[in-house]
């Protein structure tokens, strides 16, 4: 499946919220405070990375593409599930059932809980561990002065927004707008990465250490969150004709390299990152008259962006 | 699977513009901490507040409603200026011209600045003042004992999700999910009610102090969320054929008493709206196993209910 323009549009688009000429010429370094977009504009390809294939999976809608970029750091088991389940072609066919407004957007296994209706999980576990947390110790943690009232510390770990207990311990990815996660019953181990979820509102933060995050949509965000709101309970849809179908589901590495969407993420452990959050916390564009002097871990949203593809060898 | 248990709480509250749950029982007042919808049960007639109609704004779009309650406690000459607009019917015809994913949807004019096009505004101002903060004395503000790192202090004054600064004796609305702002140009004072956005997104609190906002939507924001995303910069529409009409707007007050829309809104200055604060600081519901501990202002939904119309004397 090859999605490049629709991924060019959609990559420009998040690397630059407030917008600009994604090619403009980079500035030399300012003694002034520098804009976001004068922060991208300086930067190096060494502040960008390459997607993992093993961690990126593209959802095929009829309107165009969804990539995710999976957490394993965060979820191992969990991760390891939503690989099988891809390799097994498991979500093609499958759905979205739910648009919550301000919430989330939901899809999997329309016949829900008629267990004997539900696909088959092919080579994948039906039962998996919770997992809600993870040990701090080992992440890369890059963590934000700025306060947070839902969590000790937060920041971010290889481009994911995240939370950190220094006390416990313990660390866990934050519900922020396009992060990703597995859909639970009223056991916290019954996730098993059939039911995937994305936060697609206000940051539902109050998730956080209850249900297992799994990634983040890095880019199509703009497919899932205009979807109709269901009207059923918690935003399920109430007609099988308002369900949007999930035409495939598949790891980058399941795909040839030519036909991968050729993006990358801006790092966030690097001197640029911690540019481009000062230029968020405090924002300098000339249309500001009163810099914030604070930036919550959900308003910042990593750039993304698409690169030209290497011509083929003759 | 689902998230159902935990989440019906949420879901009423959210669903409540359409008259979910709103005549269920009263409960008796329990001995553990109540959960959202418990709260909600067990509230009185007088913990609800009817809109007023010189305050209220109906936008009607092909798909639907949208009621806007107008806050001239926060910005007097703007709300004054949107109330004259109305009453000339400078909206009807106007269009949604702005969709940025997790950011705004915005309408007015769409001639933009080309001034000669622009529809002339009858009797209403073509400048006003700035107003993007005003005097914390004379406002009823319950606050919130959470830390928010945007602001010294946040809460509510009359429903509407605030901010306050005691020693600067400052307080404003918060840009939250649903609140509605005049957008402006570079100079602070460019705004005059013309031009309309509404949050869509993550709460984008970098706004505070830097625009001024009239309102907040309280019925129909699942009709503006799910716009398509503009594709120019700023997520504005292209073509003109994606721009959504505003069919019409009318101040409730302009409209029959038997045609207005007879919703009501949860008080914020009562018992009860401790309670339901508290419901979401610590979820009680089930599915919950890690009590936040904390609530974000933005992530406080102030219930809004559809209620009988009177039957009209025979």
């Amino acid at each position: 499946m090859t999605l490049r323009p629709a991924l060019l549009a959609t990559a420009v688009l998040l690397a630059l919220p407030l917008a600009a000429c994604v090619h403009a010429p980079a500035a030399a370094p300012a003694a002034k405070p520098l804009t976001t977009q004068e922060v991208l504009d300086a930067s190096t390809p060494q502040d960008w990375r390459p997607l993992d294939p093993e961690n990126t999976l593209y959802v095929q809608l009829e309107s165009g593409m969804v990539v995710i970029e999976l957490a394993p750091q965060f979820a191992p088991e969990h991760v390891a599930n939503i690989r099988t389940l891809a390799r097994g072609h498991y979500y093609d066919g499958l759905s979205i059932n739910r648009s919550q407004d301000n919430f989330v957007v939901q899809w999997g296994d329309p016949a829900g809980d008629e267990l004997a209706l539900r696909r088959p999980l092919g080579g994948a576990k039906a039962a998996l561990p919770a997992e809600f947390s993870r040990a701090a110790e080992g992440l890369a943690f890059t963590a934000l002065p700025d306060v947070d009232g839902w969590a000790p510390q937060v920041g971010f770990v290889d481009g994911f927004p995240a939370a950190r207990d220094p006390k416990a311990g313990r660390a866990w990815l934050a519900h922020c707008y396009g992060v990703v996660g597995a859909g639970r019953a009223m056991a916290p181990d019954s996730s098993n990465g059939t039911e995937l979820y994305v936060v697609t509102g206000q940051s539902p933060r109050q998730l956080d250490l209850n249900i297992t995050t799994v990634g983040r949509v890095v880019v199509g965000m703009e497919r899932l969150s205009v979807l109709p709101r269901g009207s059923g309970p918690l935003g399920f849809y109430t007609e099988e004709s308002q369900r949007v179908p999930i035409l495939a589901a598949r790891l980058a590495s399941e795909v040839a390299p030519e036909a991968r969407a050729n993006i990358e993420v801006l790092r966030t452990d690097t001197a640029t990152w911690q540019a481009l959050v000062e230029s968020r916390r405090n924002r300098r564009d000339e249309w500001y008259v009163h810099p914030a002097g604070h930036v919550d871990v959900c308003n910042l949203t990593v750039p993304v962006r698409a690169v030209e593809r290497k011509p083929a060898a003759p």
